[in-house]
Parts: C-alpha cells; structure tokens; sequence
C-alpha cells in the first residue's frame, strides 16, 4: 500500500511589519506579527518538485508589506481578510488561505511640559491581541482573541467537595488565591461577505476583553471552571456577533506557604509562586444553536 | 438565545518526573513531562461549582508519580496507555483522557580509568520525542513523534520554476542550503487493545527518526516540500505500524551574504542565518486506504 | 602549582514571593522573584565537604518568605535590605550578602457599575522593576533599575557623517525610527546606614523611569550613543541621589521595506522589524565626582 | 555638580554566520553567533552627536561575514582574536575591542548503504561552546567556555553537618540525586602574542570539558560547593595553559515524592524535577599565584 499526500498548507511565519502613519505631525503605529498559510492543489509539487504552481513564500511575505502601504492596516482582521482574498482569488492553484496575525500595543509617552505627544511611544506589554481569518473563496472564519492577560482574585475563590480517590491528598479550602493567563479564541457568526464587511473589530475587541476581566472580577468561584464558564458566558452574552468562544485557562497556583516552623501564622498573606506543574482547564462556551467551529488543541 | 458549554477538558499539565531503576549498581533514567487531560461529563461543575465529579488535577499529577513508582516506565507510550486507562475506568464522569509526554534523554557520562559508567548521566540535548495517547475506554488512539530535529544539507538543494507575480522578487538559484527543524507526528494504525498491546515503542521511535533523517539527507531538493513529502514517505513505506505522518518544517534560511562589495567572491561558503520570517512548510502524507486522523494545527 | 579556591558564592535562585497586604476588603499585592548570594569564609566547604559553616540555600528561601510575613514588602530596596542585614549579622561566616529582585506589577481590574475595585488584578506586563542590594556589615550598594521597557519614536532620528572603511555598506539616513529597549541600573551615592535608610524607592524609582522616557522622547537623536548619554544625563541631574546610571540599549532596528519593486514609495511607513543581529549601544553616565561603581557585564 | 561619561562600548551583537568549507566533495560546516564591542574615545559621538569617529556597527557586522570568507574558521577564539586584531589596529578611535562568540555543533547524518557522509548534518544540541576575545593592541584576554552541559549522579551525594537556624527545615540526606546545569568560563594565562598565537584551541576545549565531565561524575558528594570544586580544581590541574575558570552550578533540585499517602516505599526511584527556585553555587578556582581576572557575575 503506497503512501499518498493529504492536507498541507505552505507560507511565510512571522512577517513582523510595524506601519506608521503620518496625521501632519501626530504618527499612528501599528505593529503586527502575520502568519500566511496556503492550500489548494499542490501535489504535483510534494511528488514532483515541479514548483509550477508556486507562488513563493517570499512573494507572500513582500505582499504583506506592500499591502501595508497600499492599503493600511485598519485592523488585524481587517488586514489579514484582505489578504486572505488576494492569494485566493489571485492564484489559481490556491483555494484555501488563513492568515494568523499577533498585534502588539504601543501607547504614546506621555507629553511634557516642553514636548506634545506625537511620534513617541512605549510598548505596553499587555496581552496579545490575536486574530486568525480563513477564506475558501467564498466563506470566511473570524477567529479572534487573545494571549497572556494575566488575571488574579486574591479572594473570593474555594474549593471542596472534590472526588477522593487513592491517590487524592490535596487538602479542601474556603479561601484561596485564584489566578490564571487568559488564552481565548472567539468565532464570529458571520461567515459571508456582508457579514464580516461591516463589523468593527476593535469594539468587538474592547467588549470582549471588558467581559473576560469583569467577569472573572465578579464571579465568587468554587472552581476555575466555573470561572471560565463565566467568562465565556459572558462574552457570548455581551457579544452579539461572537458565536461561540474557546478558553484555555492554566490554573497558576499560588500556595499557602506554611510558616508554623518559624512560629508565624499565615493568614492568606504569603504565597510561593508554582511554574510546574499547573492545572490546564479549557472549554467551548456556544451560543446556543451554534455549531461548533473552534479547534481543539 | 443563552450560552451552553461545549467540549472541555481538563487536568494538570507538565508533571516533571524522573524515574530511576537501579539494576545492583547500575541506574537507568527515564525522564519525562507529563499532561494529562480528562473530559466526560462535566456540565455541573461549569455551571454550578459543584467538584462532586471532579478527580482533582492534583490528584492526576499524584497519579503520575505513583505509576512511575508502581509500574515503571517502559516507554512514553507504555506509559500513557496505563495513566490513560486509570482514568477512564475508575472515574465515572471520565469517559476519555489524553496524555501528552515530552521525552528528554539521558547519555552516560563515559567510563573513565579509575571508574565504570553506572549512575553519572549527560542529558543529550537532542530531539524531544513526544507521544499522545487517548483512549475512550474503547478505541486508542497513539500519536508518536518528536520536535526540535534541526537537519543541514549544504548543496543538493535547488529553487527555481515559480510562479511569478507582481510581488514576486527572489532569485532562483541551483546550489542553496536547505535546514529544517523537523516537528513530527506519526499516528499508529491498531486502535483496539490487541493492536497497540504488543508494539515496541522504541524500536518504532528509533526507525521512523531514520526514516526521517536518511530521507533528508539522500533527496536531491527542488523545494521543502518534495523533501517534505520524502521523508513522510519514508516513514510510512518502512514502518508497517505507522498509518500516517504529519510533518511542520520551518524552513530555516541561510542567505547567502553578498560579498560583492568587499571585492570578496562567495562560492556558497558564507551564509547569514535569519530567525524571522520563516517558509512553514506543512503537510500529511497517508497510507493508502488510512483515514486522516492527525489534526492540522 | 596547584589551585586554590577564590571569590565563591552561593544561595537561593528566584524564590517567587507574592504577599497580599488586606486593609479591610482592599487587598493589595506584592509580587516578587527574589536571588539571595552569600559569601564568607567558606573554604571548608568546598575543600573538605564540611557544611558546619552553611546555611542551606533552603533555609534563605525559607526566611525570604518568612519575612514577607514579619516585615511585609515596603519596597524591592527595603526588602532586600532587610535580608541583606540579617545574613551577614546572624550568621558567623557569611561576610557579605547580594540580594537581587525583580518586581512585577500588577493593576486593579477597573471596577464596574456592580463591583467595587477590591481584590482583583491584572498583570500589567510592564518593565521588570530590578534592585540589587549588598551589604558587608557595614556599607550598602543599592542598585536599582528597569529591564524590558521598550520605546519607539517614528522620526527625529537621523544617522550619517560616519567613519567609512572598506566593509562599510549601510547608507546614511535623514529620517528613521529609532527603537530600543532600555535596560538601566543606576547606583545611590549614599553607602551609610543613615544615608539608605530614608530614601523614597518608590519615589526615585518613578523619578528616574520617568526621566528616561521623557528624554527619549525629547531628543532629536544623530545616534543612538547620543540619546543613551541625554537619557542618562537627565536622570544624574534630576535625581540628587542617584550617583552612576548604566544603560545597555539594543538598537530593535526598524528597516524600511523597498517598495519600488512592487511600483509603491515607502515615504517612511513600512518598516520591517529585525530580530538578530542588533546594534548594542552600553555607555555609564557618573555624577562628576563620583567614583564608578557599576559592573560592565 | 554636571554629569559626565563614563566606561562605554558599542557593536553589533549576535551575528549568526555559517560558515561552509568544501574539501572536494565533503563538506564540513561552522555555525557562530559573534558579538562585537568596541571602546576607546567616543565622547563626542556620545555628547554632540558626531559621528566621525564612530564605525557603524553595521561594518563590524560585515566584517565579521567577509573575515569568515577571507579567513576562514577555524576555531571561535582564533576568528575572534583576528577581529579583535583588526579593529584595535584599523580604527584609530577603538582602544579595546571584545569579541564574544557562541559555537553550536553539528554532528554529520551517519551514511546509509546508498549514500556516503558528505554534506548532510544534524544540529547536536549538546552545550553551547563560548569565547571571548579582549584585545586592547597590546594584550590579550582570552576566555573560553561552556554553557548548557547538565549532568545529574543518581547516588554518591550526601547532604548533612549544616547549620540550623530558626528559618531551616530542610531534612539531612544520606543519598540523594545530584545535577546541575554547568555554565564555565575559563581563562587562559597567555596574554602576548607569542603565548596566544600557539594555542590549540579545540583540543583545550575538548580536554577542559573532559576533566568537567569525569569530576563531576567520580566525586563523591557533600555538598555541591565540593563538587564545584572538584571540578574546578580537575581542570586547572590537568590543562596547563588554564589559570582560572569560574563555575556557575544551579541546584536542579529533584526532590523525592512523598509516595507513603498511596501505600508505597520510594527507594530513592520517583522524583519531581522542580524549576524554581534553585540553589546557585558559583566559585572561582585559580592556578596558585595566578591574579583573578574572570569577572563576578
């Protein structure tokens, strides 16, 4: 029984553009991280070495960079559906592109006495803003979402009740140090031309992540899925345009260091802080009648 | 429409565990990073706190570190199978688990004049192998594999005969370098407890990273992917067990310096190696007949 | 000639500590990694295998907690003197003690329309807050610092007029964005117990971050050595106590993408980001007078 | 009291250039990541933004690429003392220049009944191998080194005999895993041309992680300072031309899981690798007479 090629997928990694743009004096940035993968019919290139069909991965690195200039980056959605249509429609062996996009923050150094605030800035190291856009030609995936916002609720968490088994020793706790690196991945509804034409991706953006940290602040938790279903309620909720959203939250423990052999009582005061390892809780949260659409990773 | 909770699981990631087994004066080491995932039916704890039918993620790390004592390691798979099935036939709200391991191996530190080479160890800094097992309390599935494989050919590596559009600028060329680091999974064929008893996981790891290598280092290149798809070939061709191989090379360039403007002529000797962007070059190669099971990440 | 044992140290690495301080429902957090490095008379030690003379690194960690608890966290610098004092004066061989922290910090999630803003955070991903303090019984070096802040200004960068040898290639430039990320330490003149004892960490700390943003902003720069030495200027002149600041800035170097092959000017809007290699500008700016105390790593 | 400039050095660090040389048909491969810094009299690039007496550091990179053609490699120092060489001599301004230099090994892919073992290579990802090259046009520092080694004994390490404070609850052990990441720098005692010109690099290297390698494993341990030591003292003895090296070990705890609450024995078997934190040990081992001159860290 011979071998045979099934799903492959090629292109650039990791593009990173930053665009400036200039309002008079005040400069705007935009700084990117933009993945290209493309499918389609490429056999004869796996089984042949005939590159024929082969728009290069360079060529679709210095795409993303003319697209910078030619047309902006409004958005990282945005963005990436323009050139998730441009390799479709532009390639003939290509039917299938998805473009993933890391957007970092900058925020302008504040202004001084002596110095508007125009063209400098800081990064902000917040979280990551991500957003992933797939196109066939004629339907898109939005996947947006969002890496390393780090949340913690130094109360209001518990947990009990918990099966026991042999190998069970963790011991049961009404108060407790809750926190996690929220990594979500959201689906918008839409899938058609109107659909994801009009939307405004950074409210859309703004509004989710307000529901993840308001609804992570607010929850008095007895467990972080719960927490999560939370969250993932919320945003569902909150979010007309989001179908369904995918969460992976690790559990980073902070433990209750035990200071009764120095003769002091720790009253929830002084934790040590574990790297390894740590409980990984993930789950879909859908809008009812939804299919699910998201990855599993 | 309100929200409702979709596929989830849970479990605690990246136990560290180190297991010796002295035979008299000699030590073997096996050293593993272990993630367990369980999923079942968990619906209330989502949505009312209720851990009634929740096994701790402590409780599943404690597991790991018991087996390594009670049961040995035999291999990553061999180990998996166990915990997996622990989970699936003792926990009532468990119906699946998936274990992920990460392999690192140990060399022995070599005998010296005045000392046997019994319990000094050099850790190999080589490839990781990898393997996820899953199991439903029915069916396996094992996905073995390894990350970090970086392979150098210095010529026999030719690019030319593209598709050339508007922004396209490379230069074809008949005499490049083509390095990779090789990220596989391989997915073994038996499902049922017959078929995946009786494999020896080592013997398989050992041939499939031969298959890889010597495929890599024997095609005659005219473009990652054909060496892409050699090597997945390989692999399936040589080992019987192995239905289906999915292969992520990076295409890690080295750019041959332009020397021109030091009156210094470069012959293919002098290359810059970039680390951003990167050609992802991805893509399954199947037995014939095997249904894909590997997923595209 | 035989070898004989010289400077030595030891102690515990990044003991992560994060203390919650609760005024009533209010908590605040503390969050640090903390690096203890002792050394004495210890050659027995290492000649013998005699530990009569160590405290175990254990037991570092152990106290680093302990007095998270006892004292709470004022500041990096008062933490870290507090231990500092109590190695060298209660244990007989340690002559002197090095503790290095860093500090993260971390935001109130805001509060909404049904929360008070009480017990909830989120990372702010901010610079790495550093202190360095060493103490040998009697006099104190107080090193604090940043790293990971990263600034960016999109103009008022020039750089031309420059030695040109017969490897040199690089055009000059009237406008380009100048990125770094600064990485400082900067060093207090006072050495005395009155002299630290007083001093606002929080205060100088704000001060000198400050000093370094706005004079990054503010300088028209021909060369990055030139904005280094403004940045470091502005902190010896506004900050009376600080004697000696050191600064170590990569240049992130912001490449402006050539365009003309795809028929488009890049008037200065697309840039691609570098990774390796990187320009590494390192420059010490002394209060005149003062005697250098900084390492050059 | 104005600020004024103190110690300042400036270059392009981390150039990664591999470096291919052809014998017929077999190929053989160098791979270097190279860090320039030059110093001497730059104030005025540092106070008025000339630059006429600044070498961009563009050229230092380019110099390294076109040396690597002109020159060859053939050891990191002898590369790196030909660099240093050359901008102390051709730039009137540089007094000093530092050359620091990472090597990573590759290892040739074994040859197979249908090919021979010419031109293709895996990356070993054994220890990083370091030097670092001063040079002020009259002396020379060299400094070789490693990082990355880790080696682990899984017995013949005792831990007992240390003080007991009120912060110890550390527990006596009669057998215990040892292992360490090994970090070295050694420092070899030719400083003029004649002592450095002769040297052969590779075979110090090979016989100074040799002696690294056999001490840490013959040494029967009570504390890792001995070991330390050992090691040191291993190397200063048998490589004549070495008349220091400095040792940086963290303690890569394993610490034995406690397997009594699920009815089992742990005979020194099972054990979790813990990341952070971790007992550093650093220490300097000299040549008797020899002047210290490997910076503290």
């Amino acid at each position: 029984m011979p071998a045979m090629l099934g799903q492959n997928q090629y292109g650039k990694a990791e593009s990173r553009v930053v665009r400036i743009t200039r309002n008079g004096a005040v400069h705007h940035i935009k700084d990117l991280n933009v993945s290209v993968a493309l499918s389609g019919d490429l056999t004869a290139t796996h089984l042949t070495g005939s590159n024929a069909d082969v728009l290069t991965t360079d060529a679709t690195k210095n795409t993303v960079f003319a697209f910078a200039k030619e047309h902006g980056i409004a958005s990282a959605e945005q963005f990436g559906m323009r050139l998730a249509r441009h390799f479709v429609t532009s390639q003939e062996a290509i039917t299938t592109a998805r473009i993933r996009i890391e957007e970092y923050v900058w925020e302008r150094i504040p202004p001084s006495d002596t110095r508007e605030a125009r063209h400098s800035f800081v990064r902000a190291n917040r979280e990551t803003r991500t957003a992933q856009i797939t196109y066939d030609g004629e339907r898109w995936q939005i996947i947006s979402g969002l890496t390393g916002l780090t949340v913690l609720n130094s109360t209001d968490s518990e947990f009990h009740g918990y099966v026991k088994d042999r190998y069970t020793t963790l011991q049961e706790t009404r108060d407790r140090i809750l926190a996690t690196e929220v990594n979500a991945r959201w689906r918008h509804g839409a899938t058609d031309d109107a659909g994801v034409a009009g939307a405004d991706w950074d409210d859309v953006y703004a509004r989710a992540r307000d529901c993840l940290l308001q609804a992570f602040a607010e929850t008095y938790s007895y467990s972080l899925q719960q927490t999560l279903y939370a969250m993932g309620t919320r945003v569902v909720d909150r979010c007309p345009g989001i179908d369904e959203i995918r969460l992976s939250l690790p559990n980073k423990h902070h433990f209750l260091v035990d200071l009764e052999p120095f003769g002091l009582k720790n009253d929830n005061e002084v934790y040590f802080v574990a790297d390894r390892p740590y409980g990984l809780i993930e789950a879909t949260v859908l809008r009812e009648g939804a299919e699910a659409g998201l990855a599993v990773l």
